[in-house]
């Protein structure tokens, strides 16, 4: 038997112990939004300091403006061996309306549900469960082995459900500190119940505010209508003429840099059976609403976007009033892929508005930011070693998925550190995270740190 | 010398009378749209219904569910003469801000700016200057000749600046007592100082709210878009398609009713020398935004619109919210002009907004309400008289303009008693009504009691 099937027994032998320590997590009531709770968000930092101490990983805890953040280092497994930084968050969401919880949402038990075995706690999943199947795996090698196959550096924060304020300023000021060969990112889902799967593509996100200014001030509908110009009528014309019929952006230059998805993805993709009726049921539609020639996968994982997030503009209470208004505004965002640059499609957009508006109108816009989109090659030696590893673990192949959102971390790693993410994660899409009587399967808990020991060994071949 | 010059002579020498008579009118805080006011705005009515009573028009306060009704009787020019109903409202706006008044509100007094006399005090001009031209010029009338030349109905409400919620009802049960051969409402302006006018068209108003509906629920543009239908995109889409790049309306059969304005209407109106630089300047505004092909008083006088008057979707807060809304609306309202039908318009509005519907997406509507444009041929005999009279009194020809907007009274008068109206008024563009400041020229009131008493001769003819 070799040393990665010694660790793998011992993972079994400890499941109950390491259920306990991630209870003991898990009753730490680390709600990062909520300031009631900033001691116990200082516990739950403490708590992780001393867990990765006790395995060997050096940590402490660091101060931020904000939650403080926890930094390890191991560096046993020298020199030449390739050096990874794991990430996590030991904050969780709040846990309103704390009626519908089936029990304390900060008392963890493990419940059985339809012949599954389901940890049920906030935070379950979300994401100290998902962070300690990585502290489980290094503990199990070092108790094993004695050692890591690989060099560790551990970035836990504890603002994550709280748009991490303290992360841009923490990266930047510990550079070099932070900077491994690769980011290990324990916060995304499985395919389904049986297939793991890496997240190896994110969207990016441009995000612009455009405000229409017609007349000086809001104006009677009666005696002014229609001679005076209506801005929410300047509005809604640019806003329609965003797409084309076929759902194109048309935007010029818009898909500068989109990579049309490679047959091999395409194949793959396709083999994942997508339930598109699905998907669009379970919120009441049935049509994909966007661009033509593509599945409803590829528009939301590989396509880019234009989307209105909220317009508002004249009389908008109870019932009627004949007002033409001095202003409307609209927020439009932009999901972006591939090469895309955020900051020439922001003047391209703009332009594309100024060009629309009447000589007497005047258009304004707030840059709510743009990051591009994050994505890692599907050869990527560090996917296909994180591949083969889930593959063996799992008895099935994993394969490669992408995510239509962004994880802003990854962002951040790649900007600041210029260090690509591997993403690996096993949530369930039913784990019902940021919602009452969140839960973590124990077999993604258990097979997940399994996971995690087999990466280990396949990252330091 | 005639009647009617004796009657001119008296106005003219009882002048300083009269304006007491305003005077103890204005001291009463009729206003109608504060609870406070209740007993003042009752006050206000037994003050009208007593002065009527005292010159011969027996007058009484009627009670209705908010501020009373005063209506009066004179049936004294015998029968086969015109019965004609008049119609001034004694309540008054709200005075706030007081601290912008030069002087106490309700205490009147006649200043001189600019080498011209003006009474000011909340009211002087909407409604209780203007209707006491009409109330003086039957004064006259009585002293000098001891009778009225016609029949006439007085009809006084106090809750005009309060969206007479009582008139409805009012008119609806007095139908019989109500009804006359003709409605002469003072509450409108004249062309320019110099030149008096006969307001002939009033625009009619359609008002229609669109919901649409497309998911089940609010969605995280990251894992939806595009695949999910945004119901903001389906409604910029529909209202961006209401109107063509000629600034027409697209509805289907909208514009069936609707009359070409008259060359001689043209003519007439050219002959105004409207300063349509002027008036858009005035609101920052330099090009007229309706249809080719017309003049800007055209434009706002005699041509149907579509404006959107609100309009609300999504996330409308401070910074970014990456929200595809489960719904959006707007509030559409229609200017109707000549013959056009509300409800014919409101069916194919709303089926035109059907027609643009992805097949997963819902449209429902609120009527907010539809009346009718109203208008009086240019060659009617009551508008003749008036404009003769007018032209006499002030050694100009009268002329005939219209409103973009809609005086309710009116469109009531109409629907309900099956009475025209002849809109004639005193008032000037800068008398501030609903301001701080509000006046009224002491030659509108002078010289529009002397045009009242002209008029009535003229009808009586």
């Amino acid at each position: 038997m070799g040393v990665v099937e010694n660790v793998l027994a011992k993972i079994d032998a400890d499941l109950d112990a390491s259920l306990e320590r991630l209870f003991a997590l898990l009753r730490i009531k680390s709600i990062s939004a909520d300031p009631h709770y900033k001691k116990d968000c200082r516990e739950g930092a403490e708590f992780c300091a001393r867990m990765l101490s006790e395995i060997g990983v050096a940590a402490s805890v660091r101060e931020t403006i904000g939650h403080p953040m926890v930094v390890g280092h191991y560096d046993g497994a020298g020199q030449g061996a390739p050096h990874v930084l794991f990430y996590g968050h030991y904050d969780v969401q709040p846990v309103d309306p704390v009626s519908l919880w089936e029990r304390d949402p900060f008392d963890p038990a493990v419940v059985e549900v339809n012949g599954e075995k389901q940890i049920l706690a906030r935070g379950a999943e979300d994401d100290k469960g998902q962070l300690m199947t990585f502290v489980e795996a290094a503990r199990g090698w070092m108790k094993v082995a004695g050692k890591l196959p690989v060099n560790v550096t551990v970035l836990f924060e504890g603002e994550e459900e709280s748009a991490s304020p303290s992360m841009v300023p923490f990266l930047t000021a510990n550079v070099a500190e932070l900077k491994c060969d690769i980011a290990l990112v324990c916060d995304t889902n499985m395919w389904n119940r049986t297939t793991p799967a890496v997240t190896t593509m994110l969207r990016g996100l441009l995000y612009e505010e455009v405000i229409i200014d017609a007349a000086s001030r809001d104006l009677h509908s009666g005696y002014y209508g229609s001679a005076a110009r209506n801005p929410i009528h300047v509005l809604a014309d640019v806003l329609a003429a965003l797409h084309d019929a076929d759902g194109r952006v048309t935007i010029p230059h818009f898909y500068d840099g989109v990579p049309e998805v490679s047959a091999a993805q395409k194949a793959e993709w396709a083999s994942l059976k997508f339930d598109e009726k699905a998907f669009l049921g379970d919120i009441g539609l049935k049509i994909p609403a966007g661009e033509k020639g593509y599945s409803t996968l590829e528009q939301v994982w590989a396509r880019p976007t234009a989307e209105v997030n909220g317009i508002v503009g004249g009389y908008t209470g109870e019932g009627a009033k004949t007002v033409i208004p001095a202003k409307a505004s609209a927020k439009v965002s932009f999901r972006l892929v591939g090469d895309q640059n955020p900051d020439a499609i922001r003047e391209n957009f703009r332009a594309f508005v100024k060009e629309r508006l009447p000589a007497d109108c005047k258009a304004s816009f707030l840059n709510h930011g743009g990051d591009r989109a994050v994505s890692q090659p599907s050869d990527s030696p560090w996917v296909r070693k994180a591949q083969h590893a889930l593959s063996d673990e799992w008895g099935k192949p994993a394969v490669q998925i992408a995510m239509g959102g962004s994880i802003p971390i990854v962002t951040q790693f790649k900007r600041i550190l210029g260090m690509d993410s591997v993403m690996v994660g096993f949530g369930l899409e039913d784990d019902r995270i940021h919602a009452p009587n969140e839960k973590y399967n124990l077999t993604s808990f258990h097979r997940g740190t399994r996971s995690w020991a087999r990466i280990l060994a396949a990252i330091a071949d």
